[in-house]
C-alpha cells in the first residue's frame, strides 16, 4: 500500500513537471477585426464561389486598414480604409449594395469613436455621400457636433468637400428586387436587412437575398490606441425614418483606452441594451474579459429576443467577436500579418 | 493612568450610546423627479415674478404626474403627463417654447424608456407633433422600432392619430429674437441651448435669454416600475440636422429596474460618455448608489470638457439631481405628496 502511494506520488510529481515545462502558447495579438454582417448565414446555402467573393473582400477590407497600421497609421485611419472597402462592394449593406427603404431609396447610417480621446461622430439617414464613414468622421473631427442627420448631414458632407454622388449610385438590382419581393408580400412589412426574423410587429417569411448585413471595424494602432467604426444601409423596407442603432455611439458603435466595439443585428436590441457601451462598462466596472463582457451583451440580446453579434478588440490585442445567429463574416488579422476570415458557427 | 484609560472608556461607551440612540430620519421616498434644464441659472438674473413661473410651471407638471401615480397609473403615464406640461409651457425648450435652427425652424427630439421591460421609443428632429414625448411613447408601443426621426417620424405620428399642429405653432416671439440676435452675430454660430458655453468649434458670447433648456421627467409607480423620459428643441441656431442626446436611448434617458435617468446639458458629451446608461451600469456593475453614480457621472462630463446636470430615481425612491452648471431647473415630490422645488446651488 505504502508503495502503490509513492509510486502514484512519483505520477502525479511528473505530470505536474510535465504541465509546467508545457511550453505557452502566446495568444495572437490582433490589430483589426472585421464584420460584414451576422444573420442566416449557412454553409448550405453559400457556393464555393460566393464564399471566394466574401473571403476576398474581407482580406482586401482588412490589408486595406492593416497597411495604414504597419506604417504607424491610427486606429482610427485603419477602420476608416477598412469600411470604405466594405463599402464600395456590393457585398454589403453599407455604401454601394445598401437595401432599400419602402419608398425605394438607400439611405445609410455610420458612426466611428476614437477611443483615444473619446471624440465620436455620427451620420443618420444620409443619401448621397458614398462613404458615409467618412462623413462620421468629419463630423467627429469638423463639426463640433456627434450626430448629423438626414439632408443637413448630406449638406455637411458637401461643405466639407467629402465624395459626394447622385443617390443612384447606391443602386445594385439584388437589392432592389430584394424590395420589390417585399412591397408585393406587403407594403407594410419591414425586413430586417440580412435575417429572417422580423420584428415582433411585422413578421416576414425568409428572404435569402437579403441575409447580409451592416459592417463594421475595430483597430489597435502602434500607440496603443484604439477605435471603431460602423456602416449600414438599416433594413429593406424601412419606413418612417427609422434610425437603428449602427450611427448611435454606445448602441452600434463605441470605443474607449481599454476597448472597441462594432456590433451588427437586429438595431432595436442593440439600442436597448446599449450593447457597445455595455461591454466597455463590464470591463470596466465588473473587470471582465473583452470575451465575457461581448458574450453577456450577446446573452442579454438574445433573453430580450434579439440578435446578432459584434466584434471587440481589448488594448492588449485580445479580440472577441460572438453572435447569436446561424453566422456572421467576420475577419482579423493580426500584428504579424496573419489574415482569419470566419463566416459559420465554429 | 489606569484610570485616565477608564474614564475614556466610558465616555466613548457614552458617546457610543449617543449614536445608537439618535432616532434615524427616514429619507423621503420620492415618486416624480423633473428637470427643466440646466445652464448659468443664477439668483441675480432672475426676478421674484420669473422665479414663481418656473416654480408654477414645475409644479403644475409635478403634480399632473402625481395625480397618475396615486390613482395606480404607470410609471410611464406619469412621465409623459409631467412632460407634456413642460412641452405645453413656453418657459422650457421643448414643444412651445423650443429654440429655433439656423434655418428658422423648430426641430423637436424626445425619447422615453420603460423599465420594466426596458421598451425605448424616439423621434428625432419633428415638426408637426404637438407633444414629441407621446411621439416618442408610440413610437415604443406602436411601430416595432425604438428611433424614428425627420419627416418620416412626423409621418408615423400623424398615422397614429397623435395630435399634428402646423409647425407655427412652436413660435415664440423670444425664441426667435434669440436667433435674430445669433444670426447677427455670426451664421455660423452655434449656440447651447441654455448656456454661455458653446462647442470648442463655434465660440460664441453669452446670451442670457438662452440659458433654459431641454425638460426630463423620471417616475416610480406604485407596482415598483421605473420610466424615463426627455424632449428638447436642442441648440438655438443648430445646423445640419444636429442630434443632441435627448431623443438617444443610453445617452439622455435610461430606465431599468433598478434606476430611471433624464439628461440635460451640452448632448456632445453626453453621448459620448453614454451618460444616463452610464448610472445604470455603475450601480449594476460597481454596486453604487444613485448618488454617487450621477454624481460620477457629472464628472466624467467635466472632465471632457462638457456640462449639464441630470436627474435619478431608484427602484427604493432615492433620487439625486447632481449638475456642474450654475443651476438647474428641478423639482421632485415624495409619494406622500410633499413638493420641492430648486433653481440655484445649495
Amino acid at each position: 500500500m505504502k508503495r502503490t502511494k509513492f509510486i502514484a506520488c512519483i505520477i502525479l510529481i511528473a505530470l505536474s513537471g510535465l504541465q509546467w515545462n508545457k511550453p505557452v502558447k502566446p495568444s495572437p495579438k490582433y490589430v483589426l477585426v472585421l464584420h460584414g454582417g451576422a444573420g442566416t448565414i449557412v454553409k448550405k446555402n453559400m457556393t464555393d464561389a460566393a464564399e471566394q467573393k466574401y473571403r476576398e473582400a474581407l482580406t482586401e477590407a482588412l490589408q486595406s486598414g492593416y497597411k495604414l497600421l504597419l506604417d504607424g497609421g491610427s486606429g482610427l485611419d485603419a477602420v476608416v480604409a477598412a469600411i470604405k472597402v466594405m463599402e464600395d462592394s456590393p457585398l454589403f449593406n453599407a455604401g454601394k449594395g445598401a437595401v432599400f427603404t419602402n419608398n425605394g431609396k438607400n439611405e445609410l447610417d455610420a458612426s466611428i469613436m476614437d477611443g483615444a480621446t473619446r471624440a465620436a461622430g455620427a451620420v443618420a439617414g444620409v443619401t448621397t455621400i458614398k462613404n458615409p464613414i467618412t462623413g462620421a468622421r468629419a463630423v467627429m473631427e469638423k463639426s463640433g457636433h456627434v450626430m448629423l442627420s438626414g439632408q443637413g448631414a448630406d449638406d455637411f458632407a458637401k461643405a466639407q468637400r467629402l465624395e459626394i454622388v447622385d443617390p443612384s449610385y447606391f443602386y445594385t438590382e439584388g437589392r432592389w428586387k430584394a424590395l420589390q419581393r417585399l412591397l408585393k408580400k406587403d407594403s407594410a412589412k419591414t425586413e430586417l436587412d440580412h435575417d429572417e426574423k422580423k420584428t415582433s410587429f411585422v413578421p416576414a417569411a425568409p428572404n435569402n437575398d437579403d441575409k447580409f448585413g451592416t459592417v463594421g471595424a475595430v483597430a489597435l494602432d502602434k500607440n496603443g490606441n484604439l477605435a471603431a467604426g460602423t456602416s449600414t444601409g438599416g433594413m429593406t423596407n424601412k419606413k418612417y425614418g427609422r434610425v437603428g442603432d449602427s450611427p448611435i455611439i454606445g448602441a452600434g458603435t463605441y470605443a474607449n483606452q481599454q476597448v472597441a466595439v462594432s456590433c451588427t443585428g437586429w438595431g432595436e436590441f442593440y439600442i436597448r441594451t446599449v450593447a457597445a457601451y455595455d461591454v466597455a462598462a463590464q470591463m470596466e466596472y465588473s473587470k471582465l474579459s473583452v470575451e465575457k463582457a461581448t458574450r453577456q451583451v450577446i446573452e442579454k440580446i438574445g433573453k430580450l429576443g434579439g440578435n446578432g453579434g459584434m466584434v471587440a478588440l481589448d488594448k492588449n490585442g485580445k479580440m472577441a467577436m460572438p453572435f447569436n445567429t446561424e453566422g456572421m463574416f467576420r475577419a482579423a488579422i493580426t500584428e504579424d500579418g496573419n489574415v482569419s476570415v470566419w463566416f459559420y458557427k465554429d
